[in-house]
């Protein structure tokens, strides 16, 4: 079994709500050194077979089609572990 | 400014429902090769200082208080950028 990772973010250029509480909220609990944070989705994906070609554009066609709106986020696509 | 990400996903015990919601759908929409999904959230920091280890420390300690519910959630910090 291969693990592979598809990391959606919001654009840069989208205001992350979330984000913003976060690191308002961060000099309140005593952090001052951060100057921003951005929330995005983690999906670790487990796949059957092999990591191929085949397989990553599966897992592209996957996050662009279901797991991200690519209107205002971004995804990235990491092999964690290509088989064991 | 260094970016540090803190991953942060549901132990592996406890139910991931939105994980299996996406894992069901992908059948329907093609995808075949899929064994499980797992939803997490993923967080971008940016940080002023240099990440040292007092500032990683620090990363460590927000995410047990305000970013992972450590009862249910488990968490990883990984030093993305380190200056720049």
């Amino acid at each position: 079994m291969a693990r592979v990772i598809v990391d959606v973010m919001l654009k840069p250029e989208i205001l992350d709500a979330q984000g913003q509480a976060i690191a308002r909220a961060l000099p309140r609990l005593g952090f001052s050194a951060v100057a921003s944070v951005r929330q995005g989705k983690r999906f670790e994906v487990e796949l059957d077979g092999p990591v191929d070609d085949a397989a990553l554009a599966d897992v592209r066609k996957m996050a662009e089609t279901l797991l991200a709106n690519t209107v205002i986020e971004d995804y990235t696509v990491t092999v964690e572990r290509a088989e064991s």
